[in-house]
């Protein structure tokens, strides 16, 4: 194989966030605002991704009404007061925190035009803490790529 | 840092579609495929994001059953006829437009394959409108890129 | 145009999986670990996609009590014991499979540093099965592009 001379570049940060406590949500947006600048990349894609089984990575608009209405909706499909298979195997306590991060996901990619991400004014890229330890640090690997218009 | 003369080539277009309301699904597919056959890229990658916060893309048969079948499931995480706190905040009336967005999210990646998107033949790509306004226009920023088989 | 001369490279492979029927959850991770070690990459991105519109790519502790905890979350979206539209229309009966694949989705991207991907260690990368035939064969497209830090 002949990888190397057309290997493009990327600029890749780690992003760690404090998190205090199930349902928390972090707004992402200023982090990956900064890491773009940093970059100095102005067109490509912006690429999150969180580690761990307990946490996801969405888009939503960041008022804390639309959060909690949010966090009421995921209990829907993982209520707190049921029987987990997996609290019983493990004794985790952390059941529903599995089950919503896998319907949400752990990763989402973004256009980035003019050094900024595409999102609308509206639409904060956030970081969903689902686990039900008090406190928790989080991973998220940020990945951009730079590409351009064929001239 | 030495980024020039690295850089891919990408080939971005917007797809702008008028939406006629809550609920309505537009299959995308047929954009796509006129914006793959315009870059003459073969072998790559299809990227799809949907700015703002209440609506959401993914893949599903586009068949009218299936769509309304989704439609009630949605509504299960976030029902018409609850009260949200974003409502009761602001007004906007579209708090489970938000909730739905967040949990299906704004972003598909699919691969190319010889000049098409390897989609199942009951597989399209759709844009949900999920906003309570009786119309909309959306924008969906698709990025192609184009990759090789090492030789 | 002048694509050519900058075109990166990709590792693509195609994983086929034997699945057992509604509700298998099948763990890719080994198979994506088989297909990075063979590509010789060490930094740069993993991409799945599964065809079809009856299966879902997310990613979870593979632990068999949380996967029945997802079955039946993913239950509550779209039960097996209510009419589906989907199936009035064809008869298929696997309405609520069509349902279930579009929330989840059908494609994820996972960094890859060091020449693995960085899922968290109780964070497997899997392939939910959720239509109802008593077995399928899957099809999963595995992009793997490579990708260098700046020097």
């Amino acid at each position: 194989m002949c990888w190397k001379g057309t290997i493009p570049l990327m600029f890749r940060k780690v992003i760690t966030v404090a998190t205090s406590g199930e349902g928390d949500i972090i707004n992402l947006t200023p982090h990956i605002r900064s890491i773009l600048h940093e970059s100095g990349v102005k067109d490509g894609m912006c690429h999150l991704f969180v580690t761990g089984s307990t946490a996801a990575i969405t888009t939503i608009e960041y008022e804390p009404g639309v959060l909690s209405d949010l966090k009421r909706a995921l209990s829907v499909l993982a209520p707190d007061d049921i029987s987990y298979a997996h609290d019983q195997a493990w004794g985790d306590g952390n059941g529903r925190s599995h089950v919503k991060a896998a319907v949400v996901g752990p990763s989402l990619t973004v256009p980035v035009i003019d050094g900024d991400t595409v999102c609308g004014t509206w639409q904060q890229i956030v970081l969903l803490e689902l686990d039900i330890r008090s406190s928790r640090r989080r991973t998220v690997i940020c990945t951009v790529t730079e590409s351009a218009a064929p001239g």
